[in-house]
């Protein structure tokens, strides 16, 4: 699977475990909403600036993010 | 210490892990070695994309180039 579409789909993931919003993840990661709902939809070659924004407002790190990341289909 | 230094640093040591040169990783990685220096000085907000690439030509996957990654300085 394309590497846009897994973090997208892990963001979402991660987000709905959190009951969060995607307005509400965007706000607390500072990112702008039409921007994060793209992330989401894997349609962002993301840089990792906003990676680590985003991974901080799920209350995630780079670690705990990516864990088992490679696994998932 | 900032995100961009912190992925330059990490893929630093496990390139020199390795054994390969910047060059070397570079090739493998079908990177412009320019661009593969300025992402290990840490002067580029690189993408997912481009990380992707650099973590498969080092024979890493996401999980572990990310483990410990958090608690370094």
């Amino acid at each position: 699977m394309d590497i846009q579409v897994k973090i997208g789909l892990r963001i979402k993931e991660l987000r709905k475990a959190k009951g969060l919003s995607q307005e509400q993840l965007a706000l607390k990661a500072e990112i702008d909403r039409t921007y994060m709902a793209s992330v989401e939809n894997g349609k962002r070659n993301v840089a990792v600036v906003n990676v680590e924004k985003i991974i901080g407002a799920l209350g995630e790190n780079f670690e705990s993010f990516f864990k088992g990341f490679d696994k998932e289909q």
